[in-house]
C-alpha cells in the first residue's frame, strides 16, 4: 500500500484550464495553496502532449511534494515516473495496470456502485475515487450521481482511504468526511475559478476543518 | 533491429469490420490468406476492450506466427505482451515507448514528410510506415497524399524497412515494391470487403509477384 495525502485532489481539466499553460498554472496555484494531489486528466489530448505536461508539471510540483497522478494513460505514468496512475472501469484492469506501472507506483480506481467497490482488489489497487457525488459537466460518461447518503452507504464499505468526487464543493467538506470520506477530488471547483490559489486555498481551509471535526468527534466517542 | 515480414500488412478498423467481432473475424481470415503482420487500431476505443481486443487477436494469430502490432498504446503493448507497437508523431516519443515495451518489442513508426523521416532513430525504431500514399477516410488526420512519386523520394532514404501506407491497393503492388516498399499497409483493402480472406489473398498475390519481380531486377542490374 502507498499512502498518500488525499484530502485536497485536484483534478486537472485542460478545457477549463485553458490549455496546457493553464494547467500547469492551475495545478502550481493550488499546490502552492493546500492541493495534496494533482491528477492530469486529458482524455482527448494525444499521448505526446500529455507526456510533455507531465514532466512540467512532475517538475513543477516536486518542490510542494505533491504527488503527479496520471488518469488512464499507464505508459504515460510509466515513460515519465508519475507518482501514480488513475483508472477507471474501462480503462486498464488493475492487474495489467500493475503489470505496466510496476509496484512501487501509486494506483487508484473509479467506483460507482456497491458491485465496482466490492470488486476492488486492495492487493493491487492503493485508494479509490466514488462519485459522481453529483452530476458534472466534467465527465459526462460518469453513472448516476449517489448524493451523500448515497456515498456514505459505500464508503462505510471501503476496503481503503476513499475521495469523493463529482461536483463536489467547500461547503459539503464537513458532510461529506462525516460520511467517510478521506479526500475531496475536484475539477471546476478549482480549475477556471477566478483565482485558482485561492479557490485551492478556501477548499483546503473547509477540509482542514472538516477533518479537525471528524478528529474530535471519534476521539470523544472513545471516551468510555 | 527486429526483422517481420512487412509484405502484407493488414491495420484492422473496428468501424469497417463491424465491432470487436468483425475485427477478430477479419484478421484471423486475412492471416489464413497471406496477411503478414496485424495492427490493432481502434483511436475511439478505451483500454479495457483493447487489452480484450489484443489477447484473443494474439491468441488467434499465434498458429499463423502472424505478428501482432498496437497501435498507439504502449501500455496495452506492454499488457498483452503484443509483438509490436506502432506510433505516430502525436503518440509518444520513441524513445518513451521504449521504455514502456522494453528492449525485444518491435517498434514502428508512422512518417509523413522528409522532415520527419530524417528524424527517425534507428536505434529506436525498427521499421517506418510513409504516408498517407492517397488521401483516405481511414485516417482523417494524415498529412497531404504523397502518391507514388512522393513515396519514392522519401522511400529513396530509408534508414529501415518500410511499408506505403493510404489508400493502397493490390493493383498498385508493383509500382510501389519499385519505388522502394518492403510492404504494403492496407485497411480499407481488406477491412469491410465482402470476402475480407479473398481480398487479403489478392492482396498477398500481387504483393508477391511484385517481389519477384523486384528481386528478378535486382539480380539482373547485378549482372556485370
Amino acid at each position: 500500500m502507498h499512502a498518500i495525502d488525499l484530502s485536497v485532489y485536484l483534478v486537472l481539466d485542460p478545457d477549463l484550464c485553458g490549455g496546457f499553460r493553464g494547467m500547469i498554472d492551475t495545478a502550481l496555484a493550488a499546490a502552492q495553496n493546500g492541493a495534496t494531489v494533482v491528477q492530469l486528466r486529458a482524455p482527448k489530448w494525444k499521448k505526446r502532449a500529455l507526456a510533455e505536461c507531465a514532466r512540467e508539471l512532475k517538475t513543477g510540483l516536486a518542490p510542494f511534494h505533491v504527488p503527479l497522478i496520471i488518469n488512464d494513460h499507464a505508459d504515460v505514468c510509466a515513460a515519465v515516473k508519475a507518482d501514480g496512475l488513475h483508472i477507471g472501469q474501462e480503462d486498464l484492469s488493475p492487474a495489467d495496470a500493475r503489470a505496466v506501472i510496476g509496484p512501487d507506483c501509486i494506483l487508484g480506481q473509479s467506483v460507482s456502485n456497491a458491485a465496482e467497490l466490492k470488486a476492488v482488489d486492495v492487493g493491487l489497487v492503493d485508494h479509490i475515487g466514488i462519485g459522481p457525488i453529483y452530476s458534472t459537466a466534467t465527465k459526462t460518461d460518469a453513472g448516476p450521481q449517489l448524493g451523500i447518503e448515497g456515498f456514505a452507504k459505500l464508503a462505510s464499505h471501503k476496503p481503503c482511504p476513499v475521495v469523493a468526487i463529482g461536483s463536489v464543493k467547500a461547503t459539503m467538506a464537513a458532510e461529506l468526511f462525516a460520511a467517510g470520506a478521506d479526500g475531496l477530488a475536484v475539477v471546476s471547483a478549482i480549475c477556471g475559478q477566478p483565482d485558482p490559489g485561492l479557490a485551492a486555498k478556501q477548499l483546503a481551509q473547509a477540509v482542514f476543518a472538516a477533518k479537525a471535526a471528524q478528529a474530535k468527534l471519534s476521539s470523544c466517542s472513545q471516551i468510555p
